[in-house]
């Protein structure tokens, strides 16, 4: 079996000092854990602090791109893989993920995480809360709120063991 | 200007009676404003009721398909759109209306709701409220809750008058 | 049965002035018989000339445009279906189609009809050869070669009934 | 600079011996040439025999899914990547690949030879000859025939330092 475990980090192409610190050292847990870091590969807000924590914390990095060339990838990134599909790429960061984490976002933050809970990929949301009215209707997937990235990584742990992925 | 003004409706592929009278009422009221009813065009839930409803109203009525082939697409469609695209088909929903009535729904339904409000689509919520720390983050889309189909398309006149489109 | 049949036009979005009065022409021919004209729905080259051929002769056009928005869809357009998808939406102009005609063009309209051939649907050759060792490999849809926008229809009109769309 | 060079392989989900060994025996080279190898992923044909061969010679492989879960991967993926996106997942292939080989294939793999052409990348053929009608048409990337995957993997090689990927 080889196949790699999958994180997902999503999260706002723009985002304030403290969302970007929590992204960071989330992409940074990600990393020493283990797992792929997979996230829109943007090269700005939660995109790329995530991938920077990721990349040096020696873990491997992908990034699905909106765009059709490689010009706007997140610096760090190991696998640059451009769509040019725009936002239908959303459904594909969720669905490559074997779990995801949501950090502070707006829409294209919450199509992905409705998409994932509807697709039964678990969520971890952290320090971001868009509700249980909104959380609870999304599907079949589990949701945890998480207030720091260690926490966040724990969480994931635990949904991951649940699937059967230690 | 020959471009015809369409109106999608969301919601979910399973629904309860109820819902299924709201969506078919909406179908009604949209195709008597003369407006096109795009929706995810499958047999079941809202989708089939709001189709039926505006094909009983002699509208037009247009389906975005999940699936590559046209063999499970809703009664009463005068287009079909096969895609094969799965979920990521949500988006060519939203992108191609000019407003979206939201029925109530789940995971697929809750993600065409942000990226609508994402894309600055206005959506309208025919009794179903995700809650406003959902809504409110989304973007810069409008959004109004409507209590029945005849406040829903009074409400869709609102924003279309607002967009430029009477 | 409400159905509406759907023929869609490929072709180069730049093309000569040969190609571009053979495309309007097989746009009139089409909005005469009575089909939906379906086609990438751009301003330029085979898209817009086909779509004010069948614009003009008063018929039902729709555009699945490479776009998120609809600043540049194609004059005379009834339907503008944004995507944002880039060519990830040529599957959904062949999908979306009973039978295809393709007018002179490069990948893009090349990669359509190898699609097309491959989902079994009809491909008619207008003015353009890409060759039998291409189009034989494509798979199960049948293809043919025609000379004038007049003999298209007809071939599109024979693969029609073939299939039990008169 | 941390981006690794993926180089895709397409070509037919059935396939006959000789193409498969030949897939196979690509994937290796791939491989040992320090490149990740891309394809469609699925656990048939040439898909199968190319991550075969990368994963027996240590290579790091993703595969890009047709299908939305991972039930159909290929043995020997390190990266799966559903898309639930169907066909239309061809596009991806094509561009997240800095080169292409192409094996013996039917209209998918001949959509994907127009699109990566059409896209500027360039498209090694191994022991696949579409015909230079076709090829000669669908853009502005170059494409050069190979008889082994040898000579294939040497193509690339060039095509890459063209590109400034040594």
């Amino acid at each position: 079996m080889s196949r790699r475990t999958v994180v997902g980090v999503m999260g706002g192409s723009v985002c304030d000092e403290r969302t970007a610190r929590l992204a960071r050292a989330l992409g940074r847990g990600i990393a020493r854990a283990g797992w792929v870091l997979l996230s829109g590969g943007r090269p700005t807000g939660v995109m790329q602090a995530s991938v920077t924590g990721a990349h040096e914390a020696g873990g491997l990095t992908v990034g699905v791109l909106f765009d059709d060339d490689r010009e706007g990838a997140a610096a760090g990134l190991d696998l640059v893989i451009p769509t040019g599909m725009g936002a239908a790429r959303n459904i594909v960061n969720v669905l490559a993920s074997d779990a995801v984490v949501a950090c502070c976002g707006s829409g294209g933050t919450l199509s992905e995480i409705a998409m994932a809970l509807r697709f039964g990929r678990p969520v971890v949301l952290l320090d971001f809360d868009p509700g249980a009215a909104f959380l609870d209707r999304c599907g079949s997937g589990r949701w945890s709120l998480a207030a720091t990235p260690d926490e966040a990584v724990v969480q994931v742990r635990g949904f991951l063991a649940d699937l059967g992925r230690a």
